[in-house]
């Protein structure tokens, strides 16, 4: 048996997830069909994340246990050719180090939040943004954002439903960037809570409307109470960009 | 009666072109229709250029003539609102200066030519990328484009269908540069023969791939014959960018 390391990107918006749950499309099940067609094994697809319904991913890590000896290279290559005409595809694949684990070897996690802030709506790409008609402060985005960066309670931040045993993270990046009309959140953490980038996003979308301030941040923090914070943005918008290892993983 | 100079997007996968035909959809129906539920005039939509199926534009111009009075903004806003769900938007109206033409005052045509080189297919805006999975070598890409800039016959990179009067163009840029797995080929003229960017463009992957010499070009120009270029490259990857006038229209 060898286990395998595998980065994969998928257009997350025909899919409701990347977990497998009964009669519903999901990323974790057409890999594992791809995989089963490939080699007649049934395996178990094990992701870095578990992005939700419309989540897209850029460079999803995984790992996936096969018992016959095969090439990595073919690997991906006849997973790619089975996974067709489906929008996910391996990036590359290498026998995975001693005891990796996609999930739970992970040491970093990297996202990236795409807004279209003009009045048009876009209409190349849709499928890939939050259109915000109203014109956003990004400045003051960025000020928001230095104020959530450390260690601290995210309970404000996640979803009623998160089940997680502790609110508490520690946020290594939340960064703003403008480019023309595109506004780029990235967010980088060891993990995150559920719904935790959106609805960070949601909220800075709020201080980039003027609804809120920047210095409004501590005080939604320390109400340790999801309806302190935003909206929870909507999925179209967030990629799983990176998913980071030691150096010996 | 005014003419307004109109801006749009659209994204070009959901048309069979710019041009109205009988029975097809058409990014100039779309809008025509859109200004005729807006103000109840019938009227023809100019374009700056008359994209064939499936290409894209970020930024084509247009010009409308409405007899009724209407503020610019108003008309982008409602226009826009009547062209939902379709991938066509406006990005700006306003009054066009006196005798402008859309079309036949426009002093220059920009478009881009999108490439994604890797060796699993795109998943994400696959709609906008030309897949080549083996390796491109972009300068050499970029060596051979040199050779087509300036004033030529380019009967060799116009389709057999081009029913340009003189296939004379002068071709202002003709770029390559890389960024990751993307090459983007920017193409700059006063005007452009039929096919001529997608011919060029295929022309230049064949080189890319190396199937083809940068020193070819110059013989291929000279052959002034169709069957000596490459291939007319597919419409997805095509966008057309920009359309200039002079500062007085």
């Amino acid at each position: 048996m060898t286990r395998y390391k595998i980065t994969i990107q998928y257009d997350g918006a025909d899919f409701q997830g990347w977990q497998r749950l009964p009669g519903i499309p999901s990323v974790q099940e057409a890999l594992e069909n791809a995989v089963f067609k490939f080699c007649g094994e049934e395996t178990e697809v094990y992701g870095a994340g578990r992005t939700d319904a419309g989540v897209h991913a850029l460079g999803m890590v995984a790992h996936v246990d096969i018992d016959k000896a095969v090439d990595p290279f073919r690997l991906m290559e006849a997973v790619n050719f089975h996974l067709k005409p489906l929008p996910v595809c391996i990036l590359s694949a290498e026998p995975a180090p001693d005891g990796f684990h996609a999930r739970f070897s992970c040491i970093e996690r990297a996202y990236e939040y795409h807004i279209y802030n003009r009045r048009p709506r876009p209409v190349i790409g849709e499928r890939y943004y939050w259109h915000l008609a109203g014109p956003l402060d990004a400045e003051a985005m960025q000020q928001a954002a230095h104020h959530l960066i450390g260690h601290h309670d995210f309970t404000s931040f996640r979803s009623t439903e998160c089940t997680a045993k502790s609110p508490m993270k520690t946020l290594d990046e939340l960064s703003v960037r403008q480019q023309g009309d595109i506004i780029t959140i990235t967010a980088r953490s060891r993990s995150f809570l559920h719904n935790q980038v959106r609805i960070m996003a949601g909220t800075l979308a709020e201080v980039g409307l003027g609804k809120r301030q920047p210095s409004d941040m501590p005080s939604i923090l320390t109400a340790k109470n999801r309806s302190a914070a935003g909206q929870t943005a909507p999925p179209d918008g967030l990629f799983f960009t990176r998913a980071r290892y030691e150096k010996s993983s």
